[in-house]
């Protein structure tokens, strides 16, 4: 289904996805009036200036959470800007409510520079109970997620990296059950080193310390490269950097596959040269790096992609709002690796019965939240 | 009454004020979802990218206000910062919601020089469909705003300056009707030259031009003065600058007091000096710069002050709900003296039966938000 027409009518006919409402239904009385406006609501905020952690004891700070772009990187569209990024952003903030209830205000921005969304942020914090980043470029989200999460007291996620890797990490490992093997033991190719591809590598290596080889547009990441930046060589101290090669070299013998790249970049012929019992995780959006049928007709055994019409969609929403949920009620200031393997390792848990089409529960499985939330502590 | 507890416990019990909901409360299928997110709002974005003026046929932005705050001018708790601001942002929120349908989002800011003010609302902008500045010290706050309204492609109203100002110059229009006299003709006496102060001034002297003299801490403005900072200095060309002096002294045969400054200020004495049918605004809150009982006592004609208990409610809320649901629903861009004086008018003609009790509307009266939003076009 082409969900073009759809998008474009729905958004039109409500006029965008959110809205705000009152907390208190009731009739809003001139006593209640001056209660929450002048002059009652005075004391509420004499109350914090004097003591700020009561800030979401008296303010919808509790359930709230800002989700920023600059637009730099938007689903498959690239650098479009912050106006054309707010109907993504805005879906993120329908996605929040929906699944977690959490209120969350798309706040897209017209600067661009790490300096400059650093200090946009900062300034707008007290306003908010937690922050979502998305859609920002590598590698510049990296500088940024970094520095906020040290200079704020309020939890910093950048989603497009560790929601993807959550969610990943939780795909795997009941993989791992299907094919019988243990995650330490497997060859993993990682194509695609942008925002995902790194936070991927990063906890696969911290939960199991496979052999990660990381894949760009250039080929194998490797000692013998000479055209790396700084975020791809600090990544090198996660990965296998001893063979240089192509993506085909790589894939010899290995037990996973996961891409987080470009449409169509994975072949039949290089399934072929896989390990045994071969798993695919193929994310690129809304086309993956090989479609299920032709890779099951390769050999694959476990097969995942983005997408909600196949089995196994590997979905941010799975992950995200049970994080935020946990974070927001449970206090946590930072969302650490072993929250996030927490996660992933509750999510994984939800599936009744694991098989090669049943890695992943559904988007829609209401056990999910609450599950993640618990264990974010 | 006092309203302090209530707040507290109002406040602590609905965990603040606003929340966020879904615009379509259908069910929301799958096929809504991959339209209201990936894949179909790419879509979306991608017609919001070419032609960046459909953000508000698509998106929340729409009906969408921000209320920015540094929280250095917090009605008369001074400089409080932005966490302690947070309730009266957010209240200002409800009353958008309430009065006027609108959507909005609290904004309190972590910086404070009119630089970093300016950056980081130009840097949010594109997320709003217009700006309410909100409780950011004089004189700072005139640049700002006038930097804002400049650089930015929606509307920007400073509610302490212009809000203040429509409502007082509608109570002033049926005042003139009570006393029988023509507001052009009158000798007013303003107290206070802060954002609220200035902006009556300047907003009368466009409407009627009338005699004005300006009282700060340091007695009347005049000429005679050399410690005016440059706001002041350019109020000047609206008011009149020639009799050095005290307030006392201004008060001879003035027709008209308005007082945003503080408690007390004007004692009996003092009106009794003033014309014929005097008519005193004093809208120090909570406490006024007299209390109507004394006014009365001392021969005051007509009295309001900003306080729901007494007759002739001074209330921004009259004037900001209406002025924002103009300019949104009519894209306006830029909030001009023309729609300000159109607004005090629209919302003094509501009063059915004048007298010296009932000059302005209630601000409950549900006819007002459609009248002033008429107006502004």
């Amino acid at each position: 289904m082409n969900y073009d027409e759809m998008a474009l009518q729905l958004h039109k006919d409500f006029k965008g996805k959110i809205t705000t409402s009152l907390r208190d239904a009731g009739e809003l009385t001139r006593d209640k009036l001056s209660s929450y406006y002048t002059p009652g609501v005075a004391a509420v905020s004499r109350a914090i200036a004097d003591d700020p952690s009561l800030l979401p004891v008296y303010t919808w700070t509790n359930n709230l959470v800002a989700v920023i772009s600059d637009g730099s990187a938007v689903l498959g569209l690239g650098d479009i800007g912050p106006k054309g990024s707010m109907p993504v952003m805005e879906g993120k903030a329908l996605l929040f409510k929906h699944f977690a209830g959490i209120d969350s205000v798309p706040i897209t921005l017209d600067v661009h520079s790490a300096d400059e969304i650093v200090a946009v942020v900062k300034a707008i914090a007290p306003s908010f109970g937690a922050i979502n980043l998305e859609d920002i470029a590598a590698p510049k989200c990296f500088e940024i997620e970094e520095r906020l999460k040290a200079e704020l007291d309020i939890p910093v996620f950048h989603d497009d990296q560790h929601g993807t890797a959550v969610i990943t990490l939780a795909g795997l490992i009941n993989a791992m059950k299907v094919v019988g093997k243990d995650l330490g033991d497997t060859k993993i190719v990682v194509v695609g080193s942008g925002a995902a591809g790194t936070a991927i590598i990063k906890l696969l290596k911290q939960y199991a310390n496979p052999k990660i080889i990381a894949v760009d547009s250039k080929g194998v990441i490797s000692e013998a490269r000479t055209d790396l930046n700084d975020e791809k060589k600090m990544l090198m101290e996660h990965i296998h950097t001893d063979t240089p090669g192509t993506l085909e070299d790589a894939m010899t013998d290995a037990d996973i596959f996961i891409g987080v790249s470009r449409p169509g970049l994975l072949t039949p012929e290089m399934v072929k040269k896989m390990a045994d019992k071969p798993v695919v995780f193929a994310m690129a959006n809304p086309t993956p790096e090989i479609m299920p049928d032709v890779a099951k007709e390769a050999g694959v055994t476990v097969m995942a992609t983005g997408r909600s019409d196949f089995p196994n969609q590997i979905n941010n929403a799975t992950a995200f709002p049970g994080i935020f949920r946990g974070a927001l009620d449970n206090g946590v200031k930072k969302i650490t690796d072993e929250h996030k393997i927490a996660a992933a390792e509750a999510i994984a848990s939800l599936v009744d019965t694991i098989d090669a089409e049943h890695i992943i529960p559904s988007v829609f499985d209401e056990r999910i939240v609450p599950a993640i939330a618990e264990v974010i502590t």
